[in-house]
């Protein structure tokens, strides 16, 4: 089967031409299988970034990239500790949609995939939608989800779908490079060899969640796994 | 109901890292009825910009905003008039994904969408893919379509879904906008707007456009509709 999953989640987005909050990353995760190239599983939210990138960027004291993020009058913004204090008591301002700021760069087509998963999450399901769904402290945030399959033998022959599949993602795999890069890959590859190496390596952790989790171990009487390095 | 409509075109993007034709525009559409207030009508291409929009720069003589187009190096490109030489003769690079080069503004996310609409449209079709679609004179594009609908009364009572969608569709038009910004949209309103102008005004041609119909209809001996300046 081919697989649909979204979520709409507590609003951080402006919208094209705006300057308040109207949505959230509000990701979208599309995936279908192949056979040996592995499968295609996109995963993404339709904001330029999540909160968590703007998080990192202020913990090591970097500005933003010009596109990421707008003030409380809609102007782009590049202060990732004030974007987060405006999220946090929303006084104006958040994350733009894919695609930036106007429409030169396609921002109000990032903008409209956002509210087609707002649309299909929470409106379809009647639940809450835009501006309405917030992490707000002591309530819950009333978050929808959307999930579709289709049934690839009710349009073709899945083993003929799969070789199609192999045939797409080697083509794009195979790809030569930019000048400057190393490889091209399809969507899930980078995260399919990741896993494939933690579950060889093991998973690596910061020392500091390590040490957090040898305490709960500790606490709860639990042989932790040996740490390597 | 809620419809998707998508189509796979011939190649003229190229992914992230790359630097050789991968995939088309693919266009993808959503629409999803409201009551009062209109429909949410999304009808976008993935790639950050289509051809056409590269042809209106190559003729006015403007170059390309950076992060438009790669050259054949996979490097960042700026002049319309190579771009479209290197596309008509398949010479490397190309039109870069909604989010632009590389993956800091998200270049990978409107890869992937160019990627879903060519394996909803192509793959499971049985249709070509990828590289596969070419404008080539003389022969077909091959291109493929995918249509999908939800009947909204499966999820809910429709007239609370559309009472849904206006409250949605509503508050976005009615936020404040950006410095500089006349005002916020929702992906179909603009076109709306344009249509019903269009029917009460009719519709606006360029002279030449105009003058080539006139020829058309005395060819055809059909009586043209009074010209309105």
């Amino acid at each position: 089967m081919i697989g649909f999953a979204m979520t709409n989640t507590a609003a951080l987005g402006v919208p094209t031409f705006g300057r308040d909050l109207a949505f959230g990353t509000n990701p979208l995760a599309f995936a279908a299988p192949a056979g040996t190239a592995g499968a295609f599983v996109l995963d993404m939210a339709t904001t330029v970034v999540t909160r968590g990138k703007v998080e990192v960027y202020d913990r090591s004291g970097k500005a933003l990239p010009d596109g990421w993020a707008v003030d409380d009058q809609g102007r782009s913004a590049t202060d990732p500790a004030r974007i987060l204090h405006n999220l946090t008591y929303q006084l104006g301002g958040g994350i733009l949609p894919l695609g930036g700021i106007g429409e030169l760069f396609g921002g109000h087509k990032g903008y409209g995939l956002a509210v087609m998963v707002d649309i299909l999450c929470g409106v379809l399901s009647g639940g809450g939608f835009g501006p309405d769904i917030a992490d707000t402290p002591g309530s819950s945030a009333r978050v929808s989800h959307f999930f579709g399959a289709i049934r690839v033998d009710t349009f073709r022959d899945p083993l003929a779908f799969r070789a199609d599949m192999d045939r797409l993602l080697t083509s794009l795999r195979t790809q030569q490079p930019a000048e400057g890069a190393d490889r091209v890959y399809f969507a899930g590859l980078k995260e399919a060899e990741s896993e494939a190496e933690c579950e060889r390596l093991g998973v690596p952790l910061p020392l500091s969640v390590y040490e957090r989790l040898l305490e709960t171990s500790r606490h709860c009487g639990v042989e932790p796994p040996a740490r390597r390095d």
